[in-house]
């Protein structure tokens, strides 16, 4: 985001559409806009910087013997090709085989399973196209000699790129048919997110026996969705509104000890807003608070949504 | 910066020291301290992004016919090389000239005088240094082949890359002895900052006659030092506090109407203070009011600083 228009409470327009790539008149005022919930002013227009087309890409398909595996893996892939590194989703074996239980005309890309797997996505702009696939090779040849995974597949066409994506994201869907779940958007520090996972999984499984913890989704970014499955057999609405709110309580207390966001992607709004009153830096609130009074001392935009 | 730990006028202390790639609670808070000059929080630690070391460069003297010719040809250089470009520096002939007549042991990297000279540099990581050199060739050759340039060298080691920066380094100091004068730190939209320095520099010469402007700098990132140099001969604190105070404020003036900041570097401070009350967006100024009385009601930090 390279300029704003917002309007405030008081009825003034904040301009700032022209784009400078250096400016130093202060803080960087658009910035309490962004991610704000319109809770400090409503946004009417933005200068966006663009970015030349993708002209090329390969996607793989890898399997690795466990989430720390991935992170080695991808650690290796940053380390490879760096920026051109677009994608490095993780998705267990439990969640694949759930995909194909729920369309059962995808087709494993692997010939046998492996407990993770790591989906790729290498990119090139037109300078760098022609280059790419022997990038890519070389990448995973140094990965398979330092044993780093367990067998890969590059996709041939795009085609078949779409089809190992279309893996991933099928894998909500899949889980949600498979009983009732909560689901939890989190992230913690890219390097944590697989102890993470490993040790909030047992965490919760342990004190809510009969459950499954599911986690899925973007290890690049620190940042995974997840799910805790309900029992078999019990009912949906009864859980969620017992065990199912105590689980989400425990996973939101289980990343605030280890530094990460209760919300990684999709925002406070209203459902999360007292989670944040519980668990955010008690600072963070004095902020937040202070700056909602100061810009909208009447509380008219966006009322009870992200400002506990 | 990915985050932050500051002091807060009440005492609290705001810890956000983890780093989260994906954080989606409400705006980001630490963008309030970032650049807020020491009013809103004492900074009292960071954590930064660190990035590989960078294994090889390239760097370029070429001659131009003008800023708006350097202006192509820095397109030119995204467009071929993206990212990998570090430095777009423009220096005009007449800066040149005053660095030899300051350092007279400094030689001129071409065989002939030009109108203004950009100074380029191109790197490259590990991965990448084995194809930078011919990457960097094939920059120049595409360029001169399109007209872009009427002449360059590349530096054929460090020692004349060195030489080559230290000709732009030299200019601040080597303009300074030519006698009195008056300098902005401004940016402007990139793509305007060629026609903005045309522009500006006759309407300045213009209004007061004897004066010269001269521009160099960062022409990459839209920011460039605009210097008026004081006419021969003049007393030159009584012309600093006479015209010199005049000629500011039309600079100033001139870039608001640009759309460009008064400050690409170097901040408010006390200096420009009034400045920015003059001519800052009303709306601007509402907000940062706003946020200093909010999180600093007493004025305790910094007093007198940046908030008008």
């Amino acid at each position: 985001v390279l300029g704003l228009e917002a309007v405030l409470a008081n009825g003034e327009v904040y301009s700032a559409l022209t784009p400078l790539k250096k400016d130093n008149r202060g803080f960087d005022l658009k910035q309490l806009f962004i991610g704000s919930e319109g809770t400090l002013g409503l946004v009417t227009a933005a200068t966006l910087r663009l970015l030349p087309a993708l002209a090329e890409r390969r996607v793989i398909w890898a399997g690795v013997e466990s989430i720390q595996a991935a992170r080695r893996l991808l650690v290796h892939c940053e380390t490879a090709v760096g920026g051109a590194l677009e994608g490095f989703e993780v998705v267990p074996d439990g969640s694949l085989q759930a995909v194909f239980d729920y369309a059962p005309d995808m087709r494993h890309p692997l010939e046998a399973s492996h407990p993770w797997y790591a989906l790729i996505e290498v990119v090139a702009d037109a300078a760098e196209a022609d280059s790419l696939g022997e990038r890519v090779e070389a990448m995973l040849g140094e990965a398979f000699e330092a044993g780093l995974l367990d067998d890969a597949v590059i996709a041939a066409n795009e085609t078949q790129a779409e089809a190992f994506w279309g893996l991933r994201e099928t894998v909500p869907m899949a889980e949600r048919t498979k009983g009732p779940a909560k689901q939890h958007d989190i992230s913690v520090p890219v390097e944590s997110m697989p102890d993470f996972v490993t040790e909030a999984s047992g965490t919760l499984e342990a004190a809510f026996p009969g459950c499954e913890a599911v986690a899925f989704g973007h290890l690049g970014d620190g940042n995974v969705h997840f799910h805790i499955m309900a029992p078999a057999g019990v009912d949906g609405p009864a859980w969620e509104a017992g065990d199912g709110k105590k689980i989400t309580a425990m996973v939101h207390d289980l990343v605030t000890q280890w530094g990460g966001s209760i919300s990684a992607e999709h925002g406070i709004g209203q459902l999360k807003v007292d989670e944040l009153a519980r668990l955010a830096d008690p600072a963070a609130l004095t902020l937040l608070r202070a700056v909602k009074a100061a810009l909208d001392p009447q509380g008219l935009l966006n009322p009870g949504k992200l400002v506990p």
